[in-house]
């Protein structure tokens, strides 16, 4: 297990093989992307009593444009009043999964205080809150109100061997990832109709030196997208596995531009 | 929100139509059954850095007999770097479920304090922990090792309005109710095949002064079962619902007697 280094965009993460001067996305980037598909996940506050043992729950929350999540409590629940007297915390968040998956999962764990938001911004975080929650009809009920937390630190873990703790003002000016409401889409659009040409952009743009067998879509992100390269080997099975990353030529601002992106490196190939 | 009264059996819950005589799993039994079905949680402990605030992260455990969580971990992780310094931690464990989901899906929080099982129990305990994760291969590494929460509270939250303090000896002398893992296959089958012998039970069984228009089982254990009951009522959409609760002639020991059960209550109407 290693920290990333000083270039938050740096090449790697788990990726064997990575395009000359293609960019990852950062770790701040990474969190900002979780924190905008999740909107629930576990407090974890110093308990009253049992005296000071930590103490975790459960909290819905919404994320404010500096990435703070906004929390709504009721001062009668057990969190509320463990942070009335020690406003110090953390939010685990974590992709979803269970089991082994959980550990596989990306999550993120922000560290801070959480305080309630001031009587002349409450409106307003109420309404952010509602926006992601509008079900929370309760969010109007007179012990119940807004709280941000004001995040400090980040400890992000991608997955086994993939963690670094990301700075609080690092996660309040990054962003999440514009593609991500459609990246699931997009991965199995490409690996059901587009298969020959991720091997091709594979064997142009990715320097493998054993024999590629197939190309699997993983993910896919506003520089690129990863893919799984299965390849020949000298092994009891005959075939081994390895990452690659292939970068588009700009960031992408939204969701649609991935597909001009993509045609644009299939074009590239003939030219 | 209300606590529950001292018996831990006591008629009532969320139902509204309870049969005279049946009972209700307590609610350490409820923590112990949820225990069984979950293998992850989530762990709070009191970090190194930032130094004293709450740290939250992802842990998979297994259950002992007397209902410790024994979690598998690295020396090198940030929570057995925490607790090596300060042992006193919890254990959030929820039925599945996000959002607003998350809010009603039971959950519980064990509160204790985390300790590496002894050199000499080491080699059991990572046979049980094993058990439950059978792909952990990681488990033999040197570095990992398994620690115990011995469980001093729980805070159990069954959902909107139900809660309580467990007893960490409460808890370690309950049982995870046998019927659990039989109980989305009997609700189902029940609700899809029965709907009328539910319909005649709670004709014959719960005083429901108000016409009843449909009865659907929601939940099955070792006591007995609950449903959501239709009735017709004054209002905008002229209905309304209400909880029911039956219970069997004896609490069950094995999944296979709840059809029994079900057969005796059913038989009960024609005698």
């Amino acid at each position: 297990m290693s920290e990333t280094s000083n270039d938050p965009h740096a090449r790697g993460g788990p990726a064997n093989h990575v395009q000359s001067g293609a960019r990852t996305p950062s770790h701040a980037e990474r969190v900002r992307t979780l924190l905008a598909g999740q909107d629930a996940g576990t407090l974890s506050t110093i308990a009253l009593d049992p005296a000071g043992f930590p103490f975790g729950s459960i909290v819905t929350f919404a994320v404010d444009g500096r990435g703070a999540p906004l929390a709504l409590m009721s001062t009668m629940a057990e969190h509320a009043r463990n942070l009335d007297a020690d406003d110090r915390c953390s939010l685990l968040v974590s992709e979803a999964g269970s089991g082994a998956g959980r550990l596989a999962a990306a999550r993120a764990t922000l560290v801070g205080r959480m305080r309630r938001v001031d009587d002349a911004q409450q409106d307003e975080a109420t309404a952010t809150y509602l926006d992601a929650h509008p079900g929370a009809y309760w969010a109007r009920f007179p012990d119940f109100s807004v709280h941000r937390l004001e995040v400090q630190t980040i400890r992000y873990v991608r997955g086994f061997g993939e963690m670094s703790w990301v700075d609080g003002a690092d996660h309040a000016a990054a962003e999440a990832d514009p593609v991500a409401p459609a990246e699931a889409g997009i991965v199995s659009h490409m690996n059901e109709d587009h298969a020959h040409n991720l091997r091709d952009m594979v064997d142009a743009y990715l320097d493998v030196p054993e024999p590629v067998t197939d190309v699997t879509m993983l993910s896919c992100d506003r520089y690129g997208f990863e893919v799984r390269i299965g390849i020949e080997a000298d092994t009891p099975d005959g075939n081994t596995v390895a990452f690659g990353r292939i970068g588009f030529d700009e960031p992408l601002e939204r969701p649609e531009q991935a597909r001009e992106a993509m045609v644009a490196l299939v074009r590239a190939l003939d030219a």
